[in-house]
């Protein structure tokens, strides 16, 4: 009899389930399902009182709902018999934290804290600990914490540390009412369970914890806040599961809600991009994986542990268990069209786009394929939303020069795809400078599918060979192995996540190859965006900062 | 009983006459007629052999065609009787020049050299000398010419000498059958009187041509090209006359084309950007006029001759005698603009802009105003088109930075202005720098008259007033001026040009006046300016040409 599992991914406005074979990895049903109340960045429910800038906050309602949907939705649709289903894993966006009681309840389903905008889970992209984050890093910096170098020199406003402290700022009662601070994909896990598990991988990103050391020490903490010395003991936990164990098998309560039979295997939490690895196949060290969106996040495996600047971070087992887990990221790619689409395209390419019955992006690749490197003149800096890696600043602004009167649209939209690939480069010679070694790129997400134009660019300017993951739904794809893998081999899964990649795991046959006349005009157009990257990004004009301050100032 | 006189401006287009009251300056009657051959840049008459790149001719009898259509059209529109018509004045784009008989006749004219490309008129805009402009330069700056300084450096292939050197290699025959090289504005004024004459502006600014030191030696010459030892006493004339001065009167056969009096007097040709300066009614040190079309000249008397780099030229008498005219210029103004408007415009705001009624400059304009100085972040070296001054190279190109995903096309619309603001203020410091004081600014053309959003930046960038011309025709109505100049007081017209401006010289009511608090934040960008300018301007980073010669590699 054929064995299934399922994997369900929690993306940032919807949950999305699939029913995978584990033979093949072959999708069978999919279903998704949106958050009800999607980003709350200016309302709670109930509430007419509106929340400050930069916060977006989610309710964990939206999560269970998800399970409830999807899952008994793809059982339905595929026509497998829950029997054969015979694990589930899960992915959430990261760092995704709620405030819970000792028996996993959200502090916002209680009456006494459901008006109270702290009670709520802070998504990622919750900006408004950026004053924590900057003390944090102040003080990190000043003590010489060494952790700070494990995570490129500094802590993002986004992770666990700078949350917490928020709410320990403005929410005390908030703070002092939670027995437990957890990333969501942790709280689903739980949810399925019935027992609290933390995974190494936001444990290890997002919450500063290290598989040696653990978390910082509590004189650190101490020294960020008297009152946060014991953060550790009484809000997280010190018990960090591996990626590829089993977090425990589905409740009554779970079946319940789910579909699926007590007793189905579940496999430790997991984040987004790091759970597609080994879905293109990599569970070894050389190959590194692009999630291409509106930005790109990049995982990479090592050897050793390396102190590579500018990195989101290292994590031991992070991503794969004996592995190091290697972080950087873009934070300025889908975006950096999508802006242009909107702010710089004439009426008359709209138009005939139209004519032509195409979408804008794919008119302007054609015309911009049709453009030889180096043909354009153009080079430009892919700051517009600042640089993840390998500098660290959101400070830093968008560039672009060699423009002529002759300059045309789709020169400088292949400029701006030029510009991502070699802050790509960029990332790729840093990690090799460090001791960590690229052989081989892989991409996933939706771009990475389509665009060829780019993913040819991307492997003219670093000159490897790029494969393209064959799933539409990777992260869902890699969670469903890590549910096989939880099964273990007896069940009809897998013992290790490696030996689900080798059957499961899955590329397109196109592999894009560097062209070498274009390698070689790469080669010294990357030696030009270098001493640009440089010369604004490492402090010999900061202008674009000086520029930030004056725009701050007049307004 | 009141007096006219009649300025004909000869542009790179069509020709307009104005016909002035002598009182006031106001504009009494004008018309314009359109060059039937326009601009040859691929054929010559009756020839099916297509030109080379960068080639722009001109045919001489279009000239004659504007003096016998428009003369008569302001005199019939206006109504006045020739008699009290007491001077004609002519401005020219300049270095536009022609080789004609020693009685005047253009070569074009003979049948023997009709179908050779090198006899007709090459237009300012004629860049296919090119490579003799490169040797020149060469070979002057090896031999230490001193007049390069007074050129900023450089000599432009637009120039008389690269272009008559170009007929020397390329149609001997022509260079050997020429006896004079003449300005075009020069062979009017012969055609109107009879007689050759040669003014000091196109001398000096377009033939190296020194008051004192007349033109370069014999020696430099010979070791351009022993042919061309002699060149100035075969085809050019040592015999140059000043501005304001009377080149002659109407003769019987211009009496006849042009319906003016017999001895009506005439003054010697001008350029069109140069005799603006008394139509604003500037005739002193200080004050420098910003003629501003697709690209800006920039005039300006002086006292005494000082090397200020990359002007364009300083000449003795070369605008006002008594004084030396200094000429500087911005290569990319309106086309700047033209350019933003063509290629980067989203179609969002072109339908907005048409449902308002407004042209798209208009709509982008006044939501630019919004905008207050440093509110975008945005700063831009306005190089689209090279830096003409106080650079001197061709080979730079454009660059824009801080754009974030929430920058705006009026945001760079803005910043592209300011950008050009900047340039202004560049040629002005440097000047200054060099002994040359400007105090106030005054500019010209359709921008200025129009565009109150740029002329207010360029005040605030500068801190200087700015006084607008109140002519449509600026330069028309300055040769008008020298035109009752050259008829003189008794004749009812002005013994100077300094008593001309005083009567017919115009400026708007509205003059743009710095406004503190914007003079205080566009210090601050023009610094960040400053340091990028110098940064990509002067050798620290040549990016811009190894850019463009990666562009001419790959084509």
């Amino acid at each position: 009899m054929k064995k299934y599992s399922i994997g369900v991914d929690f993306g940032s406005l919807s949950g999305r389930a699939v029913l995978v074979d584990i033979d093949s990895g072959n999708e069978v049903a999919s279903s998704v399902f949106e958050y009800p109340h999607a980003v709350m960045s200016e309302y709670i429910p109930g509430s007419d009182e509106k929340l400050p800038p930069d916060w977006a906050l989610q309710h964990p309602q939206d999560y269970l709902d998800v399970l409830h949907f999807t899952i008994p939705a793809v059982i339905k649709e595929s026509g497998v018999s829950p029997e054969d289903i015979i694990g589930v894993g899960i992915d959430f966006t990261a760092c995704t934290v709620l405030p819970v009681t000792s028996d996993g309840t959200p502090l916002c389903f209680l009456d006494e804290f459901k008006n109270n905008p702290h009670a709520y889970v802070k998504l990622w992209k919750h900006h408004a600990a950026q004053d924590e984050a900057n003390r944090l890093n102040q003080i990190a910096g000043e003590r010489g914490e060494d952790f700070l170098l494990r995570y490129g020199g500094k802590i993002s406003s986004e992770w666990l540390v700078p949350k917490i402290w928020q709410i320990l700022n403005e929410a005390p009662e908030i703070y002092e009412a939670m027995d437990r601070f957890i990333e969501a994909a942790d709280w689903v896990i739980w949810q399925l369970c019935g027992k609290e598990t933390r995974n190494a991988c936001t444990a290890g990103y997002k919450a500063l914890w290290h598989k040696q050391k653990g978390y910082p020490s509590k004189d650190f903490f101490r020294a960020l806040d008297p009152r946060l010395e014991n953060l550790v003991e009484d809000k997280l936990s010190t018990d960090i599961s591996g990626l590829g164990e089993k977090a425990g098998v589905i409740t009554p309560k779970a079946a319940e809600l789910t579909g699926l039979l007590e007793g189905t295997a579940v496999a430790v939490g997991n984040v987004d991009a790091h759970v597609a690895l080994p879905a293109v196949g990599i569970t070894e060290p050389g190959k590194m994986l692009m999630i291409i969106g509106t930005s790109t996040c990049d995982i990479l495996l090592g050897d050793k542990e390396c102190i590579v600047p500018g990195m989101c971070g290292v994590v031991e087992d992070g991503v794969i268990s004996g592995y190091m887990g290697y972080e950087a990221g873009q934070s300025c790619v889908g975006d950096h069209f999508d802006w242009f689409c909107k702010t710089c395209v004439p009426e008359s390419y709209l138009a005939d786009a139209k004519a032509q019955g195409k979408n804008i992006h794919k008119y302007l690749r054609e015309k911009a394929m049709l453009l030889s490197p180096g043909e354009s003149g153009l080079l430009a800096l892919d700051w517009w939303n600042g640089n993840r890696s390998v500098l660290v600043d959101v400070d830093l602004t968008g560039m672009i020069l060699g423009m002529t009167l002759l300059t045309k649209p789709e020169e400088i939209y292949r400029a701006l795809i030029e510009a991502t690939a070699y802050g790509t480069r960029m990332i790729i010679e840093t990690f090799r400078e460090n001791g960590v070694p690229i052989n081989e790129l892989y991409a996933a997400g939706g771009i990475a599918q389509k665009d060829e134009l780019m993913m040819q660019i991307y492997s003219d300017v670093t000159n490897m060979p790029i494969r393209i993951s064959a799933s539409a739904q990777t992260p869902a794809l890699g969670s469903a192995m890590f549910g096989a893998v939880a099964a273990g081999s007896d069940a009809g899964g897998f013992d290790s996540i490696t030996d689900a990649a080798k059957v499961m795991g899955r590329v397109m046959d196109k592999v894009y190859r560097p062209i070498a006349e274009n390698v070689n005009i790469y080669d010294k157009l990357y030696a030009e965006y270098k001493i640009l990257h440089d010369y604004f990004g490492r402090g010999s004009n900061d202008v674009m900062k000086r520029l930030k301050n004056i725009k701050s100032s007049v307004k």
